[in-house]
């Protein structure tokens, strides 16, 4: 599987977000409910089977694969199945990552799926959160690359409800570029991160005609 | 919020594990295929509407608060919620943890809702596990904490499909325990993760009465 060339056009791209942007957010809306949920178990297999019948439907017509990501000429790609910022994953929060200006921010939200201790986000979710904005940290700052090591410190506890986190370039060598971050919830600093990124070999062609996103993922 | 005592008996636990484990597997069957459908527009609108009404009447009984976690006094805990092992939770993949020897061990599988780059788990999802995993074999040795830190390595990348994940007790020191763990594809070892556990204060006394997981959780 390979990264492959966006063919829609701009109004196509936010024609088709208009579609499965509140689809898979009403989605995240089920995930939620089906966890917080206390209706008796009849209740339940009925709401079952008819997710089956949806997913069947859903299914009479599926990619051949995951849904990988959509470059751009442009400086952005598309990549909307997404562990952390996927438009089209309801598994994702998702988070929108603004550029500013060294680096990158996002304001988000996280409630019962993401939950570790109770009450608390789950530590590793921090650290997935934390692993996607020092990727876009070091592509915004025009040196992208894959995680080679990612270090957390957890200085608090986080607890689920709103939450902001930034993220930066620390410097850079080469394909090796280093970056920090942080997240912050209404009780201060709870996490800080630094990761290592370095460009595989394979795409630094790539990034060098302009075809592997170097400012953010939407 | 706080940890619960579990006031189901083994024989009711099970019999809402019938229930909800079967649902929640449907949910994420939905999640991956809304994010693989090339299904027209107007079937996702109608999907969406369907999805929200279940969504509304599952809604009618919600709990007060997120799932949170129960707790046994035969050493092991209830997380039905948490975001990596959660029988309800379909953001979970979920993972299943068993002891093995001196440590823990778990063999899953990963698909289109946990992609970074095209066809790979994203490595912020690896870093999820992993915290996961590190903290069930602290759990597991007699030690459980809170991560207190965290480091990945990634050696290569992880492709999408079946992986299995071990983690041991390397140290411990008092209410420090350091942990080791690894994830494993087809292709060999992908990534290392080191942590360092701390049990909290509050935890000390519940851990000595019995009354917090040192096993593992289910």
């Amino acid at each position: 599987m390979d990264y492959r060339i966006d063919e829609l056009s701009r109004e196509e791209v936010e024609a088709e977000r208009a579609v499965y942007g509140p689809f898979t957010e009403s989605l995240r809306g089920l995930v939620d409910a089906a966890i917080r949920t206390t209706v008796p178990a009849e209740e339940i297999r009925r709401a079952q089977a008819e997710v089956e019948a949806i997913t069947e439907r859903l299914r009479a017509a599926p990619m051949r694969t995951t849904y990988g990501v959509d470059l751009r000429t442009d400086g952005r790609g598309r990549a909307w199945g997404n562990a952390v910022v996927g438009l089209r994953n309801a598994v994702a929060p998702p988070l929108t990552i603004v550029q500013e200006g060294r680096g990158v921010r996002s304001s988000f939200t996280l409630g019962a799926a993401y939950e570790g201790p109770p009450g608390s986000v789950h530590g590793g979710v921090l650290a997935l959160v934390l692993d996607q904005m020092l990727g876009e940290a070091a592509g915004a700052g025009g040196k992208p690359g894959m995680t080679a090591t990612l270090t957390l410190s957890y200085r608090q506890r986080t607890a689920l409800g709103p939450l902001t986190s930034e993220a930066w370039i620390e410097r850079s060598e080469g394909i090796k570029t280093w970056a920090r971050g942080e997240i912050h919830s209404p009780d201060g600093l709870t996490v800080e991160a630094e990761g290592l990124f370095i460009l595989p070999k394979w795409a630094r062609e790539r990034v060098e005609s302009g075809l592997l996103p170097v400012e953010s993922f939407e």
